[in-house]
C-alpha cells in the first residue's frame, strides 16, 4: 500500500468529531476505497484543553491554523466550523497555501461561493461540499455528476432536518410549536439559537447551492422568497390533516423562462406522497430531469454520522482525484458568473387558507365574494363549532381550486383590510403530486 | 473548447437510440459537463438498412465492429446490446483494442464480470455500468463512491421494472397476471420473451452486481435463491391488501456473519412504506450504511431515456477521467476475488401463507396444530365464504408472528404432505419496515 495521505481537520464539534471517529473506526475500509491510509495529522480547535468525545494522539491538537496551512505534508483539509467568520478567512488561508478543502458549511458557500471557488480555481485546488446540503444524501454528486446528461427542470426538497423534526412532533404528538422546538434542542437537532433553521434561512442557503449546481447560475440566497415554520401553529396542521395533507417546509426551484422560480415556505403535501412521508430529521429531494424523469432521494439530513459519511466520501474523492476533475468540469461559479433572475413561484396550484373571522351573519358571504372577485374558486370549506372563540376569531379554512399564487395573495390582502378579520390570515401552497 | 471526443456505439435498439438522441439533442449541455463535444463517430448495428428512429450522418452506420475497435480516433465505446453473445466477444474486442467501455448489460457483468474487469485492468482501460442496475437511479455511483465511507449493512430493492409494472396493474386494475403481462408487452416494458423479467433472473443479476459493489466479493448470481412473480395470482394480492400490504418483487442482501444472506422473491410490503409506494416501471433501492443510516432512492428503472441518462452520465465520467479513477480504486473484482458464501434469508420475520384446504370439519385445527409443532404462532387468519370452491380447495390465509423462514418452510412441507391440502401452498415474507 502506498504512502498515507495526511489531512488536517479544522473544528472538532459534532461533525468534526464524527469525521475523526469514522476515519479511526473504519480506517481499513476507508483506506481500501482511497487506495491508501488517511491519517489525521493535525486538528485545529479553539480550545485544545476542552474534553472531547474522540481521542487523537497527543500533539495532533492545535489552536493555530498555521499548523495545517503551513505544513507541506498536509495536502487536504476539512473545514468543519459553521458561520461566516472565521470560516471564510480560514478557507482563504487553506486555499492560498495550496490545500484542497472539504467543507460542510452551506452558509459560507451560499454567501461567498463565487470568491472562494474562484480562488480555488486560481490556485489549482478544489472545494468539495457534499455535506453542505441534505446531510448524508449524495445530492451534490447526483446533480453535478450522475444526472449530468439531463437538463434539470425542477427540484423540490425538504432540506432542514430541524424544521422537519419539529413539524413531525407537532403532527404526531399534538405538541405545540414551542414544545416541539424545545424537544429538538434537547435532542441536539436544533442549535441553542435555532433562528436560522426555523425561519427558513438554512433551507434557503441549501436551495441556492442546489440551484447553482443544477442551472449553472449564481443564486443570491437572500433574493429567494422565504417563510419559515416559526409562524405555524398546531391548528394549521390539524386542519391540513383533516383535508388529507401534512405540512412540510418545502424548498422549490424550477425553470420559468429565463428566470428561476424559487421559494422556501411551508406547504401542504398530500399524505402518501414521498414528501409527506419524510419524517423527523430526514431530508428528501425530488429532481425532475428531461431524460431521467422524476428521481427521489431520502435519507438523514442532519446528525453527526450521516454528515460525517458525506464529509469522508468527499475526503476520499479528493484524495483519489475525482474531486479535482469534477471541480474543473462541472463549471462551478466564478466571480464572473451572472446572477440568476429569481421570481417567486406563481404556478397554478391549489391553496390552503386560514382566515380568522368575527362570528357574525354575512361574514362567510363577504369572504367568498372577495375570493370570487379575484377569480378564485373554492374546492372545500371547513368551519368547526367556534363557541368561545369570539375574541380570537372563528377559523375559516378554505381549500381553493387551482389558481395563481399572486391572485391568492392579492385576495388575502383585500380580505385582511375588511373589518371582519381577526389576526393574521394564512396562505399555504398545496403540492398534490 | 478542446477537441471533440469521438465515441463508438454498439447497438441502436431502444437504449442505443436513446443515447444517440440525448447526445444530439442535449449536445451543448453535455459538452459543457464533459469539457468538450462528444461526437458519435461510428454506430455498429446488425442491419444497417433498418429504418431507425434517430438520424445519424451517412457513413456513421456500420455492421462491422472493427470500424470501432480498429479506429484509433475512437477511445470510448458504449456497448448497448443485451444477452451474453455476441456482447461478450464484442466487449473483449473493444478492451483488447484499448477502448474504455460503457455498458448497460447486467447479464454480461453478472456472468462474466471477473474476466472482463480483469481484462480491462490489464489493458489500463475501464468499464462503466451505471445503467446496468436500476436504470436512471445512480445506485452504482452511490454505493461505489458516495457511500464509500460506510460499511454497508444491507440493501433492499425493487430492481425489475417489468415485474413491478405487472404487480401494480394487477393491484390497481384487478387484472389477471396474464392480462397485466400482455399490457406490459404492448407498452414496451416487457420483452417478447419476458421470462428473465418475471422469473426473477434479471433482478437477481442486478442484485449480484450491487452486492459485489457493496461487499467487495464476487457473487455468482445463480447461487442466489430466487422466485419470480410468475406464480402469483390476483387473489394473493387481494388478501395482502386486506391485511394492509402490497406484494413487490424484492431483492435483499445483508451481512450474516461471514456470509451474505440474499434472496429475490415476492414479499409483502406494508402500505405506506417506500417500497409499497413504488409503482409501475419505477425501481427503488434502500441501503443501510453504518454511518449514514438508511438511504432511499426511487426513480425510473427502465425505459429508453432514463437508461440513456445513466449511459450518457457514464460516457461523460469516462471522458473526463472520473471512471478510470473509480475503476482503479473501488477494488472491483478480478478472477482472483473469492466468491461470496451465500445463504438464504432466515431472519426472524412475519410470514404470509395461503394454503388451499378441503372444506371439512377439523381441517383448520390440523393446520394450526402443525404450525404449532414447528413453533410458529399466528397473528391473524383470513377465511372467506368458500361456496363453490370445493374442487380447488378453500383458501386459508395466515399471517404469522415473527419466526424463522426455515421453520415456516418445514411446516409448509409437512402441511403439504397431509391429505387436506389442495394445490400448491404459498409462503411470502413480510417486510414491515
Amino acid at each position: 500500500m502506498t504512502e498515507p495521505v495526511r489531512i488536517g481537520i479544522v473544528g472538532l464539534g459534532t461533525v468534526g468529531s464524527g469525521v475523526v471517529r469514522l476515519l479511526l473506526d473504519s480506517a481499513d475500509h476507508i483506506s481500501r476505497h482511497a487506495g491508501r491510509p488517511i491519517i489525521v495529522e493535525k486538528a485545529v480547535v479553539r480550545d485544545i484543553h476542552k474534553v472531547r468525545s474522540v481521542q487523537l494522539p497527543s500533539g495532533t491538537l492545535s489552536a493555530d491554523i498555521r499548523e495545517i496551512s503551513g505544513d507541506p505534508s498536509i495536502s487536504v483539509a476539512a473545514l468543519l466550523v459553521g458561520g461566516l467568520e472565521p470560516a471564510r478567512s480560514i478557507m482563504v488561508e487553506l486555499l492560498e497555501n495550496g490545500k484542497d478543502v472539504i467543507t460542510a458549511n452551506k452558509a459560507l458557500l451560499a454567501e461567498h461561493g463565487p470568491e472562494l471557488f474562484e480562488l480555488a480555481r486560481r490556485k489549482g485546488r478544489s472545494i468539495a461540499f457534499e455535506a453542505a446540503v441534505a446531510g448524508g444524501i449524495p445530492i451534490v454528486a447526483a446533480i453535478g455528476e450522475c444526472l449530468a446528461a439531463n437538463r434539470i427542470e425542477s427540484i423540490r426538497g425538504i432540506l432542514n432536518g430541524t424544521s422537519n423534526f419539529i413539524l413531525t412532533r407537532m403532527e404526531e404528538d399534538g405538541s405545540s410549536y414551542a414544545e416541539a422546538l424545545k424537544l429538538a434542542q434537547s435532542k441536539g437537532f436544533a442549535e441553542a439559537d435555532p433562528a436560522m433553521d426555523v425561519d427558513g434561512t438554512d433551507a434557503t442557503q441549501k436551495l441556492a447551492i442546489l440551484a447553482h449546481l443544477a442551472f449553472g447560475v449564481w443564486v443570491p440566497w437572500a433574493d429567494i422568497p422565504r417563510t419559515g415554520i416559526d409562524g405555524l401553529d398546531i391548528d394549521l396542521l390539524k386542519y391540513a390533516e383533516e383535508l388529507g395533507y401534512r405540512i412540510r417546509l418545502v424548498a422549490v426551484v424550477s425553470r420559468a423562462g429565463s428566470k428561476l422560480a424559487m421559494r422556501v415556505a411551508p406547504a401542504l403535501v398530500k399524505i402518501g406522497t414521498p414528501l409527506a412521508e419524510t419524517r423527523g430529521a430526514y431530508n428528501a429531494v425530488s429532481i425532475v430531469g428531461d431524460a431521467v424523469g422524476r428521481m427521489f432521494f431520502h435519507g438523514l439530513g442532519a446528525g453527526q454520522m450521516p454528515t460525517a459519511s458525506a464529509v469522508v466520501a468527499d475526503i476520499i474523492d479528493t484524495v483519489v482525484g475525482r474531486t479535482a476533475i469534477t471541480f474543473r468540469t462541472t463549471g462551478l461559479l466564478s466571480v464572473e458568473t451572472p446572477a440568476a433572475h429569481i421570481s417567486g413561484v406563481d404556478s397554478l396550484q391549489r391553496h390552503f387558507l386560514r382566515i380568522r373571522v368575527s362570528d357574525h351573519p354575512g361574514v362567510l358571504a363577504k369572504i367568498m365574494g372577495i375570493l370570487g372577485d379575484y377569480g378564485i374558486s373554492i374546492a372545500s370549506v371547513l368551519q368547526h363549532d367556534a363557541t368561545g372563540l369570539a375574541d380570537t376569531g372563528v377559523p375559516l379554512v378554505i381549500m381553493t381550486h387551482q389558481c395563481a399564487s399572486s391572485a391568492v395573495r392579492n385576495a388575502i390582502a383585500a380580505i385582511d383590510q375588511t373589518d371582519v378579520v381577526r389576526g393574521k390570515s394564512f396562505c399555504l401552497s398545496v403540492l398534490d403530486d
